[in-house]
C-alpha cells in the first residue's frame, strides 16, 4: 500500500513531501524478538518524527478507521506434574492428586463468575475508559446479535458492567489458549495422568505493565496451586499495551488523509490486539505511531485464507499518498 | 496358571476332583462388550457352583491375598464448543466464553476442597466401611511415604477422613482421564479455542449402580455448564460395583489354598480396579466368584514393561490345584 503511494508521488511530482524510512518486521507475529536490539543499535538512521504502521484494521466494511490504542499481552505455560508416569485410574485412583484436575482448580481460580479477574492487583494500573471513549463506541454500527452468530457463539460472555467493543478493546483479559493432559484418542483409557499442561495469556491495556503483571500472575498460581503437584510456570512472549490521544497532530492529519482516500470521515477506536513495536517505537526513539490499517475484521487474520479487500487496498493508497502530504503540512 | 494345576491332577490322580468350564475373554480391557451376551446365551453351558478368576494382584511381595471387592466405572467424555473456529485472542479476547476456561470451571465443581465429590446424591448409596475392615487394612503392611516415593508424587491426596487404601478400595472417585484444547505445540500461539474437551471417569464402590449414577452425572454437568457453550457429554464404557463377604465358603477355601501355595495365610482385601465380569457372572447365572490372582503391584499393569514374577506364578499353581480339591470338599 504504502509502496504504491510512494511510486504515485514519484511518478506525480517527481519527489515526496517527506522523507520516508522503511523498517521490515518479519518477526512480529512471533514476539518481536530482535526489533529491540535492532532499533536500539540504529537510533541515528532510524530519526523521525512519526511512526506510521499498517497492521490495525477498519471497524467495518464502509467504516474507515483511525486506532489510538492497543493492548499488551503476557503469555505463560503452567506445568504440573502429579507422579512420575501415568497410573492405572482403578488401583490408583483416590490416593493421589490428579494434575488435570488441579489444573482445572488452578484456572477455575483465575476469573470470578462475572468474568472478573481474581489476581490480586491484577487492575490496580488499569486506566479507567473515558465518558467520551464509552459514548463515541456506543455509536458505533455494532450489532451484538450478529456479532456472535459471525462467531458461532450460543452467547457472548465478558466481565460484567462493559459492553463487548468495551470489553474487547479497553480491558485487559485472562485466556486459556491450549491445555494438554492424559489420554485424548479416541475412546476410553482410565489413566491418572502424570502431567498436565496449559498455556495461558493475558491482554493488558493501559497503563498496566506486562513484568509487574507477570510477577502477579506467578506469585497467584504458586499461591493456588497445591504442594500434591510439581509446578512449573514459564514465561513467553509479550508486549506493552499503547495508547495515543485521538486529538495527537498526526493522527490528526491521519483523519484527514483517510476523509481523502475513503470519501467519509473516520472512527476513532482502539484494538483488542497487540502490536509491540508500536511501544518499541515509542520508548526508543520517542517516536509517536499513527496506526493506519485497511483490513476487515472478518478477512481471517492469523487463519486459513487469510485475504484483502482490493477497494479498501485502493483506498488506503491513495489515503496513504494524502498522508505524506498532511504530516508535511504539520 | 489354572492349566498347569489341572495338568498337574491329571497327571497324578488321573482325573479332577470337579468339574471346570472355562471362559476366555479377550476383550475385558475394553468393556466387555459382548461378553454379556454370550453368557446370556450360554446359560446352560455355564452351569456351576462358583467362578473363579484370576485377575486381581496380591497385595505385596510375599502378602498373598484374597481380594472380596472391586471398583465399578462410569466413563464420560465432554465436549464443549465456544465458537465455530478458533479465534485470534486480541482481536476477540473478552467478547466470547473460552471453552477451555468453562471446561477448567466445569471439573473444578465436581470436587471440594476436601476431595469429595459434588455431584448430588453421588454418596448415597455407598456401603459404609464397616470397623473390621478398617481394623484389618490398618494392619497390613502398608507405608504412605515409601509408597508415594515410589509413585514420584510429591505427596498422596484423597478424600479427606479416609486413609489411602481405605480411599482406593471402598470409596468412589471422580478423575480427568485425558483433556486437550487450543493450541498445545511448542511456543505460544495466541488463540481463543473453538472447543475443549474431557475425558473423565468415576470409580463406584458397592451399592452405587452405574446407572443411576451416569445420570446424576449428566444432570450435574447441564446444571453446571453455562449458556455460553454448547456442551455434548458422551457416555462410554462402564461396570458394576462387586462385592462378597469374606466368610463366603469358596473365599474361605481359596484362603486355605492360598496358604497351601505360598506357606502364609493370605490378607483379604478389596481391589480399587474394576473386573465387570464378576458382576455379569453374579447376574445373569447367580454365580459367586473367587478373585485368586497373583500378580504384584509394581508389575506394570496396563503399561509397557508388564510382568509376572515366576515365583508368584509357581506358587500360584500349587494354590489353584488345591483350590480344587478345597471346592470339592465343600
Amino acid at each position: 500500500m504504502h509502496f504504491k503511494a510512494i511510486e504515485a508521488h514519484l511518478k506525480q511530482n517527481g519527489r515526496l513531501p517527506v522523507n520516508i524510512r522503511i523498517i521490515l518486521e518479519g518477526e512480529e507475529e512471533v514476539g518481536s524478538a530482535n526489533l529491540d536490539n535492532f532499533v536500539k543499535g540504529h537510533k541515528d538512521d532510524l530519526k523521525a518524527d512519526v511512526v506510521v504502521i499498517s497492521d490495525s484494521p477498519m471497524f467495518d466494511r464502509g467504516v474507515p478507521s483511525i486506532c489510538y490504542g492497543l493492548r499488551g499481552l503476557v503469555y505463560f505455560q503452567i506445568d504440573l506434574r502429579g507422579t512420575k508416569s501415568d497410573l492405572h485410574s482403578g488401583s490408583f485412583g483416590g490416593a493421589v492428586a490428579n494434575p488435570a484436575m488441579v489444573l482445572a482448580n488452578v484456572l477455575a481460580q483465575m476469573k470470578d463468575r462475572g468474568g472478573r479477574i481474581k489476581i490480586p492487583g491484577f487492575y490496580d494500573d488499569v486506566r479507567p475508559l473515558r465518558d467520551e471513549e464509552r459514548e463515541q463506541w456506543k455509536r458505533l454500527p455494532f450489532n451484538e446479535k450478529r456479532y456472535a452468530k459471525e462467531l458461532g457463539a450460543p452467547r457472548l460472555f465478558g466481565e460484567s458492567g462493559y459492553s463487548t467493543l468495551e470489553r474487547v478493546w479497553a480491558r485487559p483479559t485472562f485466556e486459556v489458549n491450549g491445555i494438554l493432559g492424559g489420554f485424548t484418542g479416541e475412546g476410553a483409557k482410565t489413566v491418572i495422568p502424570a502431567v498436565a499442561m496449559a498455556k495461558v495469556s493475558m491482554r493488558l491495556v493501559p497503563n498496566q505493565d506486562p513484568d509487574k503483571i507477570a510477577k502477579l500472575f506467578e506469585d497467584y498460581v504458586k499461591k493456588v496451586a497445591p504442594k500434591t503437584v510439581e509446578l512449573k510456570v514459564t514465561r513467553m512472549h509479550g508486549g506493552k499495551p499503547w495508547m495515543t490521544d485521538f486529538d495527537n497532530k498526526y493522527v490528526q492529519a491521519a483523519g484527514r488523509a483517510i476523509e481523502k482516500g475513503f470519501g467519509q470521515k473516520p472512527v476513532f477506536n482502539r484494538e483488542g490486539g497487540s502490536i509491540p513495536v508500536v511501544a518499541t517505537f515509542q520508548e526508543i526513539l520517542g517516536l509517536p505511531s499513527v496506526l493506519f490499517g485497511v483490513g476487515l475484521p472478518d478477512e481471517n487474520a492469523h487463519a486459513p485464507n487469510e485475504k484483502l479487500d482490493l477497494g479498501n487496498f485502493h483506498g488506503g493508497v491513495i489515503a496513504s499518498a494524502f498522508l505524506y502530504d498532511e504530516i508535511a503540512r504539520g
